[in-house]
């Protein structure tokens, strides 16, 4: 018996890759400054994990999700022609991952699915990032559970075992909602139920990974639309 | 310049005194029971900070508010005629806590403020209990804050000092929006911005404490559609 559902958000809810890319175009447009903006973003985004990966081994202490976008695309401004920007423009490109877009069946998905579930996030993002997005995407949360609150990065167990907890469900009660398999095996790992949801194109139009739904997982459904006619 | 309202929660925007009286009046009937149910309620409030000061010493390791609302229950129960009651029965009572209904200038209230401002709770209820009681008194929040989150009761200042760090924010950026003189004094001490509203029915008739604001807070405001009219 599903009590709760707790979401991913980058490409499960919201399309980081295209909101970027217009972020950028207009960005540009003010300056009268063009680059290859799919590029950067794409660079930008691969330099998560990696990013993510030095906190995990302890090469770095704590870090939130804003600094690490703000350090890698620190790296990466000069490769694209943005060396001159100032601390200012810097911080303002880093925050344009608090004012995303979400997939076109995400407002209506949800807003039906709280009519019988407590909604959450499950998110790498840091708390003010993930409040920011929500509000601007308006997405009806009842809660924010962040990787920030457990100090620990996804796919680390802690951060499924810390929402549930905080939930005050047991795991089988709880479902993630996500369009990344690596998540969701970490989730049924710790006993949670599990929803996979394809995004295909999530990376753009090659994007080759998570196109399909690994074995073993609860609900695998086209939409949040199709989703909550599963559900609800 | 204020970016975030951050609210303390019993007192302040539920009326827990005569939401939980009428559930004990409801309950009784149902069992054929009669007891002075106001007096219980003053009694199981009453309990609540000597409980959490069993944790702040040390005594009990971090307990959430549903778990100490259980222990002081079971307390109370033989007194009250309720020794009888069965597990699920005396959950079902504990459970009351998450269904109270906020004052009447309430959800008017951070209705116009959440235009404005981020909205959070920052509450000793645990996480649970905050969303559920969200749900139920339908009070738009952006974020559950909660001494769960910190394994904290207010007033430690880890709390105040928490939330304001997980909004991203200054301390004179957040504002604390309380019924309760000292959780205001502790939060003014952390370096945020304060607004007392008075709620002198939270006790019921016969309220000593917390009728008036003591000073040096920036706001003092008969409600929050008052308040809501000073700051938006």
């Amino acid at each position: 018996m599903i009590k709760a559902l707790i979401f991913d958000v980058f490409g499960t809810l919201v399309d980081w890759r295209s909101s970027l890319i217009a972020f950028f175009e207009a960005f540009g447009r003010e300056r009268g400054q063009s680059a290859d903006w799919p590029d950067l973003v794409d660079e930008w985004r691969a330099a998560y994990i990696p990013s993510m990966e030095r906190v995990r081994r302890g090469e770095l202490p704590w870090t939130n999700l804003d600094a690490l976008h703000r350090a890698s695309f620190d790296t990466l401004a000069a490769r694209f022609g943005l060396e001159s920007l100032n601390e200012s423009e810097r911080e303002r490109c880093a925050r344009a991952w608090h004012a995303l877009e979400p997939w076109g069946d995400v407002r209506e998905g949800l807003g039906r699915l709280r009519n019988v579930f407590v909604l959450a996030t499950l998110s790498n993002g840091n708390v003010a990032l993930l409040i920011d997005l929500a509000r601007h995407a308006e997405l009806p949360f009842d809660m924010i559970f962040s990787a920030e609150l457990f100090h620990h990065y996804k796919p680390d167990a802690v951060v499924y075992r810390g929402a549930v907890e905080l939930l005050g469900l047991a795991p089988a009660e709880v479902m993630l909602v996500a369009a990344h398999n690596g998540d969701l095996r970490a989730a049924a790992a710790c006993g949670l139920r599990t929803a996979f949801v394809a995004r295909p194109a999530e990376y753009g139009p090659h994007q080759t990974q998570d196109l399909i739904a690994a074995d073993g997982f609860d609900i695998v459904a086209r939409d949040l639309k199709e989703l909550a006619d599963e559900l609800c």
